[in-house]
């Protein structure tokens, strides 16, 4: 049987995704999920779409959406790319600009997600180890084919110096995939390094801001021939047609989502200086998580403790990292049941 | 710029989907979509659908619905694999069973998506010619690593002589996928040589016989080892939450989708019967969709005289097939109107 499968397939180590746990009464602040629901004109977008147009194939480039996204930007349509989430732009990025004998960069600790893409294609890994304070020194005359740059960084929240960013993409001789899923949440973003740099793309999710992490959405900006080779390898009808009309709708009631990033941002800021008073270490939050160091109890038993309270946050099995946790922002009622839990946890 | 893209994919020639006219005021018998919408239940599904449930990610593997596909043939849910459109899972074997020196088999003609997804993965093609009848004589000593059976075959609707399938699947090294996208339309198909052969798979669509392309939803059924490696290389949450519900309900009403089925076939009878008194060859479909030889106007004058009539059927621009049309069965009312038009046609 085995040599049926492709040999680096069999050894695979596959991504982690946080735990969906199947009781509704608990209280999630595990897996970056927006707690607010996506904009209300979405009801009657589905209520009012017509079925019997399901019976034919969507759009293969997803045109409504991406002729409204090129719009916003003040792009053209050909730098704009509509995936099946952001995870499938990732991974199409691998086979796009990766050789086989190439490799792929990345920042540890970042999203978890990277390696094991590039595990999957099957290309050299080549990642950069931040220093302590989550930031970096590029390793002399480095080199890639890809790096996926996530600014806001995953898990640590924090963004880059936007110097440093605009420096490695000037000398980086590789495509730089910028990683924006929590854009939105950030002081600043990249979009302007676009009509610097024909090697950088951006890569935008629904999933965070827009608060559709279900119907799986997300975009890429960038150089229309770098757009034009991940269209030609793309699942020939990547985007469903009910996502294109969501996606469409959502974006078009964009305060809408930005009201909600409001809100999100005033939480966290409440969660960030309780923690602090707590006695944690706070990482400046630019996205709708908090990255925080426990200093008095062990993270992995906090996580437990309060897993068995109903209270899910992530806790990473990782030498590097093994002192923090990452907590979601929920809504202030989520957050005050998690800090009102924690304070009973850490007297006990 | 070009060498910041794979050097395979600067050089690809894409799929080329059937046309998707704009106007609404055409009859569409170009891309094998069902004429009939789909189950009514899904307009109560969409209805009902809670938009906040669209805030978190989907289930990552579709559990709901692979346990009901599991249970429909008696299998155990890990010979299950649900993906974003059979694209995807056609896409995602060249990935996981193909190494990177290895090949990939298909005939000719056949799905023209196979030589593509085989030039994505940048793996050797080995195509195997079809006689003019449309059945194979295998090349002695016939290998790949990966071979993709159409069956009933497209564009030319037939089914192959399963027992010649099954001599096949029992000689061949590599893994066969038996790509049942018709198989609904079909006197027969491969589900029993799953319990004979390790190295057999089998993908289904909902995109014809369910009616619903637009909601991108296919399966694949076949060995735990197999569907695990599948399983291991995909997007993370590669089907999104509303085409998992919507293909849940479409499935458990799958008696509305086998009466759309006998509708089409009886109209498929009065099709081919007419085509044959026009003087057409019309080879015996087991499809969703005709496939006729025309033996006294060139294929590519009748379509063109169609389009401008506001008619699509397909033609294949390919030296090998260039005498034929594939006409999709639409209602009976739409097949009355092509015919109707046929004859004026044949006349002047």
């Amino acid at each position: 049987m085995k040599n049926l499968i492709k040999e680096s397939v069999s050894s695979l180590e596959g991504y982690t995704p946080g735990e969906q746990p199947g009781s509704k009464n608990v209280i999630k602040l595990n897996t970056n999920e927006n707690p607010y629901p996506p904009v209300p004109a979405l009801s009657d977008g589905l209520s009012n779409f017509d079925i019997s147009e399901l019976r034919k194939y969507p759009n293969p480039v997803s045109s409504k959406l991406r002729n409204e996204i090129a719009d916003y930007y003040n792009l053209e349509v050909d730098n704009v790319f509509i995936g099946n989430g952001s995870d499938e732009i990732l991974a199409l990025c691998t086979r796009a600009f990766v050789e086989d004998n190439g490799s792929v960069g990345y920042f540890e600790p970042s999203y978890s997600l990277y390696p094991v893409l590039t595990a999957i294609r099957d290309v050299e890994q080549r990642p950069v180890s931040l220093n302590e304070n989550f930031t970096w020194v590029m390793p002399e005359n480095f080199e890639a084919s890809l790096f996926y740059l996530a600014n806001p960084n995953a898990p640590t929240g924090m963004c880059f110096d936007k110097n440093q960013i605009i420096e490695f993409c000037g000398s980086f001789p590789g495509v730089v995939l910028i990683d924006e899923a929590y854009a939105d949440f950030a002081s600043y973003n990249c979009i302007d390094l676009l009509s610097k740099f024909d090697n950088v793309v951006i890569c935008r999710t629904f999933s965070k801001s827009f608060s559709l992490a279900g119907i799986r959405l997300g975009y890429m900006l960038g150089n229309e021939k770098l757009i034009s080779a991940m269209i030609a390898i793309k699942d020939s009808y990547n985007v469903n047609a009910l996502t294109q009309e969501l996606g469409y709708l959502a974006f078009k009631n964009i305060d809408y989502m930005k009201a909600n990033v409001e809100k999100i941002k005033a939480t966290r800021a409440v969660l960030s200086q309780e923690l602090s008073q707590l006695g944690f270490e706070v990482c400046k939050s630019e996205t709708n998580f908090v990255w925080t160091k426990s200093l008095k109890v062990p993270a992995k038993k906090l996580y437990e403790q309060l897993k068995a309270k109903g209270i899910f946050v992530r806790y990473f099995n990782d030498d590097l990292i093994k002192d923090y946790l990452r907590i979601t922002v929920g809504t202030p009622e989520e957050i005050q049941r998690f800090l009102e839990e924690l304070r009973v946890l850490l007297k006990t």
